[in-house]
């Protein structure tokens, strides 16, 4: 299982496998468990264990994010979660206006204030930048909504890397998101919804352009 | 393992686990490995293995959904994937009438015919109306959005169940299934969006009746 797996492709049989990677059968049956349990491959009796084809994998845990974007992932999935993200997170905001606790206006203001103090161009500034989107979804007080984050946020991560690449930002996000925040804080389900399209609208066009580039 | 796992719960020591549970060390090594997988626990070197807090289950798995439904879901969480729904599927039929495929068509229409042919008195009709529903996740061609399929799914399976249980269907759905339907065959974004965003509002209202009852 070195490298990337295949759909399609067959990984048996174990004791073969076991011995190539030179791991012990358990930790090669581990291995294949964890793999099953987020549908990338399935165990058959007789026919051993094969890649699934993609769109039976779990695209949105967080593990399988995690390596499909450890290599060069495809300009299609980024498109694919930039989609998700532009459906999800405006009407999340709505609900966020309406339902946010003291906590959860906190949480923005503090991931706002990590932003423009470390800015996008250093880890800590991405790091809030993906702590603010995060605490977006979970002022949404939804708890299906709350397991997106992780999509969510590897699809931010993935824009700014993607900027970062090309030249220096284009331009500051910081007053985009306070726009965002301030109209959850205000209770104001239009404004928040309005400035979080703005938002994603925003940072889908500065993708693109740097995927140009 | 048996039974309910309980957020904060504690699973450790694995030897007397194991015992206790009658099963060898290396069974319970890979059924950690699957839960800690998926989200629900968390394995520490000292501390052992936690239950951890609800809003870090992977609550969009496939399996952590049959887990949540195999006993009696909050209604909380149902509202939630209610929520879920109303934000993912009227902005997916969108997204099927403008790229939707021959074959999507038709296995639109195939769950369609099921729907009509077995009804939602049956196990067969409730397939035919998931298989209705993953039908248009897939004909957004959209991998993100068609990971949500079993989460939209259990949504649906579960009004029906509600409805099922208190009395007959209040009303036929295929009609207003009929017209997502057409809309997204004859790409048409704007109906197929205000089709689908009345077929959840209606299935919500359902739901909420039932729930009330």
């Amino acid at each position: 299982m070195s490298g990337a797996i295949r759909p399609g492709e067959r990984l048996t049989p174990e004791v073969a496998n076991a011995e190539a990677l030179d791991v012990s059968r358990s930790a090669y049956r581990e291995a294949v468990q964890v793999l099953t349990a987020k549908g990338l491959v399935e165990s058959r009796t007789k026919a051993g264990t094969r890649v699934l084809p993609r769109n039976r994998w779990n695209l949105l845990d967080p593990d399988v994010l995690a390596w499909a974007f450890s290599g060069e992932p495809d300009a299609a999935f980024i498109r694919d979660l930039f989609e998700l993200r532009a459906i999800v997170e405006p009407a999340a905001a709505r609900l966020a206006a309406a339902r946010r606790e003291k906590d959860d206006i906190k949480a923005l203001r503090d991931a706002l204030a990590g932003m423009r103090r470390h800015t996008l161009a250093t880890e800590a500034g991405r790091a809030a930048d993906r702590d603010f989107h995060d605490a977006l979804l979970r002022a949404t007080h939804n708890d299906a909504l709350i397991t997106l984050s992780a999509s969510v946020g590897a699809a931010v991560n993935w824009t700014t890397q993607f900027k970062q690449r090309t030249r220096a930002l284009p331009r500051d996000p910081v007053p985009d998101h306070a726009r965002v925040s301030d109209a959850i804080a205000a209770g104001d389900p239009d404004g928040a919804e309005a400035a979080m399209r703005t938002l994603v609208d925003l940072a889908l066009e500065d993708t693109r352009n740097a995927m140009e580039n």
